[in-house]
């Protein structure tokens, strides 16, 4: 079972696999990627998530490249790994040329994955519940496109950490909450879910979109709308989802207790209803 | 003279060099940069990029790197170039590490560099002037750091290609005036020349240090303050500066000109300026 790489159709251990310097991914961030989970080996939501990816490359205007290809490279790897519980990381860049802002002519996109064994947050997150912080958003204006321009997530993950919480939840200037570092956010109150409606302001999270559907199947109430920070700190329950966050629940803000200060029963009910969608 | 890239202590062709697929700068855009120019053999202005390197990396508490080696690295590539007009790309990342997003323990910086032929702007955009677009500032907050969060550059970039002008300028959603996708923007009016101040908005250019400078030893009065697009397409010049960038004049604004139409006076005397401390 080992964990692989894969660049531009040839598969290989990770420490070996190599992109030239002047990717347009390394120099500009100008690249797309997605993150994959399996469960007992099968690849969930791969469609959705091929069509995001096909979705970020028509936004920036990438040369064309078959969905197909890349969902047969995705399974071939995943196969040759043999891992039952992977996160699989795709990772496509506009391509190779001499360093210029400018689209190139005829670029080839690089392709690149690694597959590994995904690191599934510790269960005390989900019984204990995790702390974050709010941080003003200073991202880029087009979070909607699944890009690599996260060097703002990566420092906002890194003061969470740093304050002693487990992750950052990025506020707009006027106090709207938008997302955490690499999740979508949810507030409950009164059985009803909040989320941010989809905007070029946010990721619209596959996990997202699986919790809508599972809620909803639940019979439990969904408003997708703009919410503030003080709405957040009142609700009875904020939740965290995502790829590997799957359904985590806030119980700290900033330091101060949400409801309780407890998980809460509708992150429990949507987080067995994810587990349930993702294994059967 | 071969173009030469360089790959933490290695000098070698260009098309050979390579970096791991999990280079944070690939991943995350989590790297930095300085673009260095050649008069006649000699590097342009080195120890003011070297300090604002190390003040990028300072910023994004990378782990130390010693800014001698990188002086050494440079001075020492460039000349196995042999190139007497070069343009020396310089970019350290963070380091490689498994794909997550907090700063890794340990991690050692990747340092590459590539020396190539400048490739100068035509003489022809002095004398006629460019046109540039207006676009609405839509990149990181953090935009004094210079690092590889280029996308929306790169996008804008292009956007003003296709639009038929040479660059875009980005502006606040309130009309301030901030920068052109890789270079400063100033405007002129009776002859004081105005630029926006330096904050976390906009990168304090090295070109812009030199500009003033020379604007002031010329006694031509500077101003580091907001101005607005009106302010702009009122002014009587428009300028851009930047290392390839040099001096250029903007003679229209969203194809609206400026002033007459005409490269003015004041470019011209602050480009002779630049290219007499340039190449003394």
């Amino acid at each position: 079972m080992p964990e692989l790489a894969y660049v531009n159709g040839k598969i290989g251990p990770i420490e070996e696999a190599v992109v030239p310097i002047e990717d347009r991914g390394y120099n500009f961030g100008d690249a797309v990627y997605e993150y994959v989970a399996t469960y007992n080996g099968r690849l969930f939501r791969l469609e959705e998530h091929l069509e995001r990816l096909a979705r970020s490359m028509t936004a920036l205007s990438f040369p064309p490249v078959s969905i197909d290809s890349i969902r047969e490279a995705i399974v071939e790897t995943h196969q040759a790994s043999g891992i039952e519980r992977a996160g699989i990381y795709l990772q496509i860049s506009r391509g190779v040329d001499r360093r210029d802002h400018p689209f190139p002519q005829d670029s080839v996109p690089q392709v690149v994955m690694t597959v590994r064994h995904l690191a599934e947050k510790p269960v005390s997150y989900r019984q204990r519940g995790i702390g974050v912080i709010t941080a003003t958003d200073f991202r880029w204006h087009r979070c909607d496109i699944k890009t690599v321009q996260l060097l703002p997530n990566v420092m906002a993950k890194q003061r969470a950490l740093d304050a002693g919480a487990f992750d950052a939840v990025f506020v707009s200037e006027e106090g709207v909450v938008r997302e955490a570092t690499s999740s979508n956010v949810y507030i409950a109150n009164q059985g009803t879910i909040v989320t941010h409606p989809l905007t070029e302001r946010i990721l619209g999270g596959i996990t997202r979109q699986v919790l809508l559907k599972v809620a909803q199947a639940s019979g439990i109430p969904v408003a997708e709308r703009f919410y503030t920070v003080e709405e957040m700190m009142a609700a009875d329950e904020v939740l965290l989802t995502g790829t590997t966050t799957e359904v985590l629940p806030v119980v700290t803000v900033d330091g101060v207790p949400i409801g309780d200060g407890q998980p809460g029963p509708l992150c429990k009910t949507l987080f067995d209803a994810l587990r349930k969608e993702a294994e059967r």
